[in-house]
């Protein structure tokens, strides 16, 4: 590490986080934007800007790469590179780090450099690096919450005013709080990337994110909020994960939580999210999950903590586990037309729009659920917790 | 920093935390409880024990001497003993930083050695690391929460029960949530020391102690909790501070907080510590606040982060500030009896048992609740939020 001189990073992406690290990087001393890569530049921005990306694999005086253009492609190709060129890489972009943990890890740690994505889970929560600050002291047994900010605010705001799905949606997209096309945030696939990673951290190991079950709230209604606050609960998107011996408890869902439970209280698009340690029991971490200054301050925080001289990933432990729900048993609130006989022979109370079956294993309920989908594209389940 | 050889360290108190600490240590390989100082010494402990602190100071093979056994003596004569010997000092002790803040810290500092407290405020809960991460990259502008858990019990067992407070005090003192002279918990004298170290490492400053406004739960009753309950508001003691430009705004006093606040749902004897960053927004903490492995656990991660090399305290920032309380302005709960003027000017509604005032300053109210006493000792008041 040099001492005194700054550390030269290359900034692939001007967008919402990438312009918000620029302006944090730009004021400081100890950390330098030393070039850029972005189709939009915006005008105050004074680094080089480089149109090919070779260019920063073979500058030797760069020794970060901060990847902060989302998705998969040209994210991955960038990334590896940049790792196979023997620079130290801080990314956001949880979609590439799910699809492609071990690759990348397993290469960062070969390599001998950095690797982090602690803005990839919890947006602006120290989440990622309080997770792997536990793991390396004891074994990591739980972890749960509510991890996407979109689905927050739209459950929140269902709760709060009584309207329907399509306004909270629609609210949620003027405030900036859901993207334009939604569907990931929606149907579960983005916490689960996020599920992912932090397991994979926590555990030691490396989880395939398609073997996840995953329940999203699309199609939640009006009436299925009523019946919740009716039952004195609050519904929210839950990401959960357990350490089973051989494999792990990983799954998505809509859950009733009730006011006893701290995630009952998360409003509008904060995040809450959980660990739970053999000795040291449930610590929770809470915060902005999403937004520009927030992510931009967990790249920050990732380029001090690597300026400082930390190497390698959260973990080197990399056991592929595979996903088991059928140890794990809940109650379910089911919405479902017509009727159903898997459904009747374990509903144990009757709502005005929906039942309450007796406790099933997850694994059972999200393999009905799926198949239901078929009948009835709008059946609803969640958990009671 | 030698490498390989375990880090050796000296235990003051194998007592309920440093008999946890001892046994944390026993299954390591990178730290080592070279002796120990207890009074009473549980029979599975192998290490040497120690008679005479000089000892321990004489002895160069000791890096680290970890302080758990609590109180003001002999804990302040071995602590800074210990730092001007030279040695790293991990404690739990927040009584003895509270009150020696600034000399112990300077101590630190000048010899160059580490000085550690994150047990002292949170228990288990990474908050004063959490604290300094964020203080480092930019301003902390506010600090609040639930900081005490015999408290919290107290007031969530009669929230959930509607009994008294005798009751609740009784049953936490059964489950060891309450000491037996429980005194300081209630009257906010210990959530007043871990919000006086908190606020000094989040805003670089030394606040004495004194000057932090604190009342405490020790006149609540069952009626005052029943009107809360019919506000649907629950009562929690909160700490709290904010940077001020030239000053700190710092108190203690129970507030009543809506449901839409994750205080609000914080249970048993848990704990939930918030700060606000000037860009990352609110980050808040939560687990448990004391006991025996959450609080040898933040003990243990100090010492493998000094055995990693860390030195010095959270922040080299110790600027002396006075308290501010006159620019905070709140609407208050007040029950006392008897007529009293300034309250009567400031009533805006009546309850069955106290009134609510119109906003008022947090050092106006503290000053006049302290007064009131002399003529009714059971007056309570607390903060709407």
């Amino acid at each position: 590490m040099k001492n005194k001189e700054p550390m030269r990073i290359a900034l692939l992406g001007l967008g919402t986080v990438g312009y918000g690290v620029y302006e944090f990087i730009r004021a400081r001393e100890d950390l330098q934007v030393a070039c850029a890569m972005s189709l939009v530049v915006p005008e105050d921005v004074t680094c080089p800007i480089v149109k090919d990306i070779r260019d920063i694999w073979a500058d030797e005086t760069i020794d970060t790469v901060v990847e902060v253009i989302g998705g998969l492609h040209p994210a991955y190709e960038w990334v590896k590179g940049s790792l196979e060129a023997g620079k130290n890489v801080i990314t956001a972009n949880k979609l590439l780090i799910a699809a492609h943990y071990k690759e990348l890890v397993s290469l960062a740690l070969e390599k001998g450099v950095a690797l982090r994505c602690t803005a990839a889970a919890g947006g602006g929560i120290p989440w990622l690096t309080s997770l792997k600050r536990c793991a390396e002291q004891e074994p990591v047994i739980r972890i749960s919450g509510i991890m996407n900010g979109t689905t927050n605010f739209i459950l929140d705001t269902m709760h709060t005013t009584g309207g329907s799905f399509d306004t909270a949606l629609a609210e949620a997209q003027r405030l900036g709080y859901a993207e334009f096309d939604p569907t990931d945030d929606l149907n579960g696939a983005d916490i689960r990337r996020k599920l992912v990673i932090s397991s994979n951290i926590g555990y030691g190991c490396v989880l395939d994110e398609k073997e996840v079950a995953t329940e999203g709230i699309e199609h939640i209604t009006g009436e299925d909020i009523a019946a919740f606050r009716s039952m004195g609960r609050v519904c929210k998107l839950i990401a959960a994960s357990r350490k089973l011996d051989h494999s792990v408890a990983a799954y998505i869902e809509p859950a009733l939580v009730p006011p006893s439970m701290p995630e009952s209280a998360i409003p509008t698009n904060y995040n809450l999210i959980s660990l739970t340690g053999e000795h040291i029991g449930k610590q929770s971490f809470y915060g902005q999950g999403a937004g520009r200054y927030p992510t931009a301050y967990n790249v920050l925080q990732d380029c001090v903590d690597v300026s400082h001289g930390i190497r390698g990933f959260y973990t080197d432990r990399l056991e592929e586990a595979h996903v088991d729900n059928s140890t794990v048993y809940r109650h379910y609130y089911v919405r479902t037309k017509g009727d159903d006989s898997w459904l009747k022979a374990r509903t144990e109370s009757f709502l005005p729009c929906g039942v309450i079956t007796e406790a099933v294993s997850v694994s059972e309920i999200h393999a009905w659920a799926k198949k239901r989908r078929e009948l009835d594209p709008d059946c609803f389940i969640a958990s009671l917790r």
